[in-house]
């Protein structure tokens, strides 16, 4: 059973600054909590109800702690309105010290405050094997219910760094090639890329800050076929990644 | 000001058996509102607020009718948490009858039932200038508030058909291609493809149903370099339409 004092714990962690003072967030659903235990965060509390147990037996590391609960219990402790499988309370884990190397592939994102947008970028960073991405301050928390839940799993093998995106990229004007995605950039169509650099891609209403377009030594665009204004900013993503990858 | 028999009707309509009883759906926020008053969709109530009205004054056709009211009522009355800009209720329209010509390009829907994916995937199709889209009867309705939002107002521009989709296809697998969008396809960058035919994407969980499966002739997949599993089936179709008119 879930006590009145865990599930207390589990609501306070919907929280940004409940998740940093316990070092700790909130893993729902069956095929997240299956990467969870599969990755190297470590384990404070796992909540499964019974036929999910049943079904993922095999799938559990030896001497695992863990309750059975009932689906009704998942769902008023959790975020989501069903969920008949499992809940897990993760600790944060350390990253390595950022680095980035000529020949990488990293996304930055600058102001992306939805945490759904930014759970799916993650995950189509994880698709294109990409597994660094670097968000300014203002972008959603990683440890977000809705980005960790929005990247089914992708959390466990991509890291997001947070930092102040125009000083850190200003490091690397240098030797990187910096992309800005923008209207007015070059269509990415007629162009060869390859796939290294750092791309940007801004804020869901404002796109790139200035100060940060300021770092970007190459614009590029998805070209339009149609009479959209414009790309929700993870499908842009998705298919400017995709453009870097085919020359793979 | 907003009537409570008003707030109420507009409520109603959150609800599909409502919306069709009444062929009535609202739109929410400036930039829908904006491009529905640019369409040939009929208007039933416009409610805005005073900045709202003083910054697009020039945008309204002449004789419009509409009510100025405050944000707070835009808010009661709607389903936006914010909403500073105007809220809209109208008249669901007649499509002209669905005809496929060998040369157009497709996206057809089998199952997809989260009404911002599906609304994404109007927005995509609008963005890679893509007329029609059709759906599967137990798609998500492409009035329920959240698909119009999520369109940007590309809802205005492009035409979604409901239909028997496994019976639909079996008409078309004659003289059309008909692609599906599978983890067992071929790889999407190693072909030479047309801009032309019909594209199959299926459900979020399940993929796309056996009876609709069987009346597709050639399988496609995006190539993955990472480790995720899957891609989101908005990202999807954004992925596949880019590599589609690429060649356009």
């Amino acid at each position: 059973m879930l006590s009145k004092a865990v599930v207390k714990y589990i609501k306070s962690l919907q929280i940004k600054k409940y998740r940093y003072q316990h070092q700790a967030f909130v893993v729902e659903g069956g095929k997240s909590v299956l990467e969870l235990l599969r990755s190297d965060f470590g384990l404070e509390h796992l909540f499964i109800t019974e036929p999910f147990y049943r079904e993922h037996t095999s799938s559990f590391p030896k001497g695992l702690a863990f309750d059975v609960v009932t689906e009704e219990e998942l769902v008023k402790a959790g975020t989501f309105s069903s969920n008949n499988a499992a809940l897990a309370v993760a600790k944060m884990r350390q990253l390595p010290t950022l680095e980035v190397k000529p020949s990488d592939l990293v996304i930055a994102l600058d102001d992306v405050r939805d945490p759904g947008n930014l759970g799916t970028i993650i995950r189509i960073a994880d698709w294109y094997g990409i597994q660094t991405v670097v968000c300014s301050e203002t972008c959603a928390d990683f440890y977000n219910a809705k980005v960790i839940s929005a990247t089914m799993g992708s959390f466990t093998r991509v890291q997001v760094h947070y930092l102040d995106l125009s000083a850190w990229l200003q490091q690397h004007t240098k030797d990187t090639k910096i992309y800005g995605a923008s209207l007015a950039g070059e269509n990415l169509h007629q162009m060869q890329l390859k796939p290294e650099g750092i791309v940007v891609l801004g804020n869901e209403a404002n796109g790139i800050r200035p100060e940060v377009a300021a770092q970007v030594n190459q614009l590029i665009k998805i070209p339009a076929f149609g009479q959209a204004e414009s790309l929700n900013v993870a499908t842009a993503t998705a298919i400017i990644m995709d453009n870097f990858r085919r020359n793979s």
